[in-house]
């Protein structure tokens, strides 16, 4: 019987082993008390999330665990947690408790005090490192940088605002907030407030909650109730925050696609996004840290951008970093030129010489002050390029990189001579925009004028970065950057013969 | 020995259990003798459909063991299965052979009588609730909703007619078709009827087939040699007929991708359709009911328009559907505007003041005789919120809904702005369209209009309705809304200034 | 002991069953000496690519044990391989030092002679078959077909040369080698020469490295230091070199995804894609030779254009081939024109009446002489139509090329009516093209009438062919094709308007 239960035990310690070829985890954490109260009446009310939270990294880790990992396994930067966050799981309490006094959107809720909106300030008392990082990232500071920004805001007003045509000539009304929430606030975020209370008719009775303005939203750069900004639930989705998702493209894609900023759209043309299509079944995105050549065999936009690489030695490739501009030297995305990126995250104090809250002049000349100089764009550029050195060679590198250099110079080219062609426009007075004082983005030369810049001059830029070169011929690229403009230049003509037809 | 042989025992049952962590099933069923002369000869001469089908469920489980399922696990919805039918596996004669009296497409096959395009009529011998619900879904029309309609049989002449130019003016031809299968037709079904007989040449020596007029075809309105309407195939692509292929949103997407109905492209950038991009390989799209936070944790296309959806404890959030509409209170395809869904499937008896079959009046009135009304589309909205309110809270969910309203007004009031510029140009003849009795599809600034509706209106609303707000503003949405109001608002005085110009 | 030993065997075998379970191989090459000096230090200078590479079939399998194998099953296609090569992996020895005196690459590098180019003539040692047909595929001359082109010289200029706007007029100036290499010889190829020597500062101190024009390149054609063309790498990415990511269509989709040439968008909305999408996970995109049915559910690119397919009975549907378009009757990218495939891959000497380098005359007519004939052309449709019969019926595959016989014949019928429009501009002088000895691709009036084939003639002939009809529609299809013909029919007008006002 002794030799029959050695024998047992290893057909179960085998069994073991087949099963944790599936991904698995030693870690166990129980919920706290108040987390088993909230899931006792939400696995009824909202069962979808409390499954998915379930999933979650977050469900059966307790920051006691995390934090006893080897530091470069680590994924929480918090080098001590409060004693009583240490030993239970991650749950509904935890969060939509944390710093219950600094939340204008706490409410009592069956006896508990809770708040709808976590913020990063919540995520930080585990998270800090990465919180701060992120509060020196552009995206994090999306809405003021363009809600405050008047330049920015008269482009706002002609997309989402309400334009009439009287039977004579145009009319255009402001835009308001429902439509901005829906529209350019859905990525940079919106402001939420409490407006007031309600009573609600729930599954379990009557109960009275906060109403949110501009609610629902995860912007990166949403102002919360807490004075917070910024919303890590934008890459990180709620319930499962899973680093897989955060690190797979599709979710930049969210707000990476469009034709103003189309990082995907070049990125599944590039070699590295056919790899990633093809294979990533067979990468391990959950592991941390990120092995190169182990874990995946291309970038993803997170290795390139954010993620902690390292290599099979163990040496590190790129620091993990949440302030996504620490390895970019250019911004590529024109307004309306490209140009060295902002030293502050804050942009809404760059001012050009006319005046306007704009990184370049209408000229393309970039306002040195407010951008981070050559000997900080070398040190970006080398924090990149060691990711590339990871698989190139140092004259691939370079290589890509001179196009790089070239690709920005002959779009900012394109976008001046459109510019040329706008300029004349206002000086003949067939279109008024800044000589004039009024909007420079509501009238179809000028809106010709905008997607010259943020359509194409992006696109030419982001498809030679990524290598992604399908996108930046033919799709939205360099062919219709100078079919745009031979079409302005005989637009000025067809609004010279029309001229005298302008009521 | 009797020890060895109990451990061998355990050995082959855990050889077992991890076999079996591979999807698999308890169900055998034989094929019929028929479906076995069939594939005697079809494995050699359509080799790859015989090996699709042997990978499908129907291969393998009879009516009989699908109907002795517990009723939320059924996927048949027939009470009683004919008796020839219940014991074998679903195959090819089975389908083939069915009604073979109502098909005029029947012909002699080495001694079967068989058709070749089996219709939804055939597939009710097994699933008659999802048959006659289908039949009550737009789709199921929409052969006749697109050619029986004077409007649109316009729009198709522009689309898919010849076009000549003389050297001095545009002449139009009638559309094709052959052109029309290829184009419109393919999405929205063909007339498919028997036009004759032929002789062919095959690898088993001569054999007489009929013909068959617009084959092939597999369009959701299909009209077929049985007198049914629709394709189940459409959805259920052959021959494994797979529900997780129905439910994955890339079938949607065959039809449902294009600039005029876009929800593929926004739900790509939509936070589920990243979810779901990023994680579903953890997903059960095989299971029946389909546990919401278990099997998936963000919606499909399915999901949120079809599927029967139920929690962990067993409550039903949503229950199954065909009819589509069963949960859309607003048709958010505007011709030219959205408009409260019509009250019948065949939308061919509507008619507006202006007497066009369309379901509202040019100036964005609904035609609400046709639409349903309040109640009903409150019924519908409540039966889409149940689904969402499976993840979302109440107040999340109505400022959802409170954008979707505002969405469908300002996109419909930027349609009216159009319209009205576009009724200026008929009025001052520098176009011709419905005041002059001609088509409103066929010069440039007309074709401007549509897509002020058809393209930008649309995505628009989809935008906001599935949560891709990135497809909404610079993709295909607002921003080109405005654009192309403004560049209309120019062209009817380009076209002033050209029209002494016209031949 | 001895019962405990033969159980534990027991145990041990079934723990190799479970483990096999997941992908492996009996194959085991050792690496070469010099390979394994390469990897000493490239495991830490570019840790990525030998991670890479050991994940490779090339890492473990000798071209020994390749030859070994059935021949319908074998990847290689010598008949016997040079003893040096014969017994140890394929790594990077093996192919970076591969007919040394060939490549003016070659350099000294820590006392081994090595290139860094890798060309199709290397490959040849273990693939001579592919690469000879490959040198007969259009796409391997894909750099000289457009370089070499006087026509096509114009147009590269137009999109990637340098427009300017003086105040009055437009002037363009000639592309640049950089620009070029980032844009259309990204896919094209670029010509990869040796331009000089320099000395790098790397990890492993200084090292003196050829310096190579044009670097870094992958295109389809590219010219390679040793006297080839073409690059293997396009397709079969380094250091993988997977056949299944070639034969996934997201590696075709790097260079076919554009609006010029928009097969993977095609594919995307076609039943094959949603198939290919929704169920590949179940594929074995390894297995040679690849049987319909039992491998894949649906053809991906590869498979109707290029890969070895049988049935399970052992049947071949269509024979391996490099030569693309073995199995194309029509060349349906049209310039401007679709038209039979030519003769030869190098198309530098097509001339036609006109004396454009142009398989077609601007009327449309076929440029006979050098396109194949009717009996080519029935013989390649032949190929094509056996792949599709391994799962369609006879009278299902008739319709669909009938189809496409249309489609061609509509399509090139709407660019002939553009191509009349933009002849009477030149005619009236209102632009400078062909008759004038001016570039026919530097005026807005020009750019619309190239997009009209470039774009929507392709487009809609790709979507017939491949059977995603969505895309042809309203995508960039026949509706784009009329409104942009629309638009070119009132651009005249405006044109002659405005003529006075020409500077």
């Amino acid at each position: 019987m002794k030799l029959y239960s050695r024998l047992a035990m290893s057909v179960l310690s085998l069994a073991f082993l087949c099963l944790s070829l599936t991904p698995s985890t030693a870690f166990a954490a129980d919920m706290s008390e108040d987390t088993e109260t909230c899931i006792a009446c939400h696995e009824i009310v909202t069962p979808g999330i409390v499954e998915d939270w379930q999933k979650s990294r977050h469900s059966h880790v307790s920051p006691a665990e995390g934090l006893a990992k080897d530091k470069q396994e680590r994924r929480i930067s918090v080098s001590e947690v409060a004693e009583k966050l240490a030993g239970a799981a991650v749950g509904c309490a935890e969060c939509h408790m944390m710093n219950r006094d600094k939340h204008s959107d706490s409410f009592e809720h069956n006896g508990y005090t809770i708040h709808t909106v976590v913020s990063p300030d919540d995520c930080a008392a585990c998270h800090p490192v990465e919180v701060k990082e992120y509060a020196d990232n552009l995206m994090s500071q999306a809405y003021a940088n363009l809600m405050a920004n008047p330049v920015y805001a008269m482009m706002i007003d002609s997309v989402n605002g309400s334009h009439e045509f009287d039977g004579a000539v145009m009319h255009m009304h402001a835009s308001d907030d429902i439509s901005n929430a829906d529209s350019c606030l859905a990525c940079h975020g919106t402001d939420v407030k409490i407006t007031g209370k309600e009573t609600r008719d729930t599954d379990m009775g009557e109960m009275e909650f906060p109403t949110l303005s501009n609610w629902p939203n995860n912007g990166v750069g949403r102002l919360n109730p807490d004075g917070s900004t910024g919303a890590c639930s934008s890459c990180h989705m709620r319930h499962q925050f899973s680093i897989e998702v955060a690190r797979k493209p599709y979710t930049c894609a969210q707000c990476h696609k469009g034709p103003d900023v189309p990082a995907y759209k070049v990125y599944s043309v590039s070699v590295h996004g056919n790899i990633q299509k093809s294979v990533d079944k067979e990468w391990d995105y959950n592991a941390v840290p990120w092995v190169i050549g182990k874990h995946f065999t291309a970038p993803t936009c997170a290795t390139c951008h954010a993620s902690l690489v390292i290599d099979q030695n163990g040496e590190v490739l790129a620091k993990r970093s949440h302030r996504m501009n620490d390895r970019l030297p250019w911004r590529l995305f024109g307004i309306p030129y490209a140009h060295p990126h902002p030293i502050s995250a804050d942009t809404t104090q760059i001012l050009n010489k006319a005046g306007l809250n704009l990184p370049t002049e209408l000229s393309g000349e970039p306002v040195s002050k407010f951008l981070i100089d050559d000997q900080e764009m070398a040190k970006r550029l080398k924090a990149m390029q060691s990711v590339c050195l990871g698989c190139h060679s140092g004259q691939w590198v370079e290589g890509h990189f001179a196009r790089l250099d070239k690709s920005i110079e002959t779009s900012n080219h394109m976008t001046l001579q459109a510019t040329k062609i706008l300029s004349k426009a206002w000086e003949e007075a067939l279109a008024e925009g800044i000589p004039q004082g009024k909007s420079p983005f509501d009238e179809a030369i000028e809106l010709k004028w905008v997607e010259q810049w943020l359509f194409y001059g992006n696109s030419i830029r982001f498809a030679t970065a990524m290598g992604g070169a399908d996108y930046g011929v033919f799709a939205n690229g360099r062919w219709v950057q100078q079919k745009n403009l031979q079409e302005m230049f005989d637009y000025l003509k067809f609004l010279r013969v029309s001229k005298s037809e302008k009521p």
